[in-house]
């Protein structure tokens, strides 16, 4: 299957079970179920419900067991960019070309569909009957993780860092929660360590060169193709790969983590090759 | 054991095991960390996690299975207050005769904290081994309780509410979480669900007392003694009970929910007594 194919799979169970699960909550101020809805289904990628859904199919063949983490990976992702849009974080007015959730509704309602997104998403998980599972994707999204690593983002701003520095904010911010995906989906169908370890190196590869491309993009995107305004993280200062070693040595970092991530999956076989051919796919995108 | 005592000693309790717990972690922002244990450790007064641990302590004897429970009620009531006192909030400068979190630090550190403080909750609760409490917690704290809660009591700002309405903002803000202390503290030492409806019933007349004691308060007490301006709710022209009611008939509800509260214990016999003079303590503080 195409990784493309993969991902719109994948997107339609997860946000079909979104969708349910929102549809089965009453007595909540319609402002703020409107605000996460409107975030909720802005029209992201969904890469992580699609890496927790594909690892629990690789190890059990069956990715329902991990539909839960999925949904609940996603909400805290869309928690977290409502959060990091806030005035006093990022101060971003337009996400995926759309106004912002302060912006299309308030900063206080913005905070609270937040609050309320990250509540939900352990509500959610929860369903998976598994401690193991809410703890894991509580420290993957909290202070030691993306929590921090967006703290750590904002006290970088204005700051020539180095490149450990850099790696250390990107591993937080954004590959805690990708190499949890993969983890808890495989946990989900109670996969063995030895099935966790190796995803868990996948999502460590496949996170650093998502990030890479991530800042490739941000210099040589074009607003209409990112729906963000293109050099956004280059007017607030902040330190990317590309300011740091420059465009090609940045191409080449992410081809060479896209390889580990590749190589990662060697115990798994032919079955892995979706997603092997998703992480250099995601590489190779546009947006 | 007088109402005082009670409360001190199992502040202790979950003091330590707070403490504890915050120095196990690693890799956080110094910052992060910091804005944390200021806001986790400006001297409240503890009262969910009590309700906890002696829910706990009056159906099994023993409240050790209920500190995780404690634990993460607290954090959720304290990031719940960082949250509320934003300049896009209530915009609040002082909580407990303090600075509030975002003066202390900044805006964005505040809303960090509470996100970490939330998330690290849940990592907490899943301590107990219980998905079951898991998801009692995330409800009551969620859209549909505390979170909505707040929605509604911005929505309800500069509004002349009535009772109904009133009733519904202070069942979602503040009578969830105490509800769900006594519930979540119950369910830790697995008891029975007459003994949880019993709890149940005692939570909600107590978290009812305890809401028209706060408006009163906000009324009659001082600054000095509640270390917070005295008609801070009036000057944001929120809907009290003395402003809907007036002062006496404030009073009268108030001794009805503490005598619902302490009828609702008749099954447990006098081992409840704490918990009884409990319901009389607090509605009869001057902060």
């Amino acid at each position: 299957m195409p990784p493309s194919e993969f991902l719109q799979s994948k997107a339609k169970k997860t946000e079909a079970a979104l969708a349910h699960y929102l549809d089965s909550w009453s007595g909540v101020p319609d402002t703020l179920l409107e605000a996460i809805r409107y975030s909720l289904f802005a029209g992201g990628k969904r890469l992580r419900p699609a890496l927790a859904l594909g690892a629990a199919e690789l190890v059990s063949g069956d990715d329902a067991p991990a539909l839960p983490v999925a949904c609940a990976i996603e909400m805290i992702h869309t928690y977290s960019l409502i959060h990091d849009d806030l005035p006093s974080m990022d101060d971003d007015d337009l996400r995926r070309g759309k106004p912002t959730c302060h912006k299309a509704f308030s900063e206080s309602a913005a905070i609270l569909a937040g609050d309320g997104l990250l509540t939900m998403a352990f509500d959610m998980v929860a369903e998976t009957g598994s401690t193991a599972i809410v703890q894991e994707i509580a420290r993957a999204a909290g202070v030691a993780g993306m929590v921090g690593g967006q703290q750590f983002d904002l006290e970088g701003e204005g700051q020539q860092l180095d490149m450990a520095h850099l790696q250390r904010i990107h591993r937080a911010k954004t590959g805690a929660l990708i190499r949890v995906s993969l983890r808890a989906g495989a946990m989900a169908v109670h996969a063995s360590d030895a099935q966790i370890d190796a995803l868990t190196a996948y999502g460590e590869h496949l996170g650093l060169a998502f990030q890479i491309t991530d800042d490739i993009l941000d210099v040589v995107g074009n607003e209409e193709v990112l729906g963000k305004p293109v050099g956004s993280d280059t007017s607030l200062e902040k330190s990317t790969y590309p300011a740091l070693v420059g465009l090609d040595e940045s191409r080449r970092l992410a081809k060479e983590a896209v390889d580990a991530a590749i190589d990662a999956l060697v115990a798994f076989g032919d079955e892995a090759d979706v997603f092997r051919e998703l992480a250099t796919f995601l590489t190779s995108r546009e947006a």
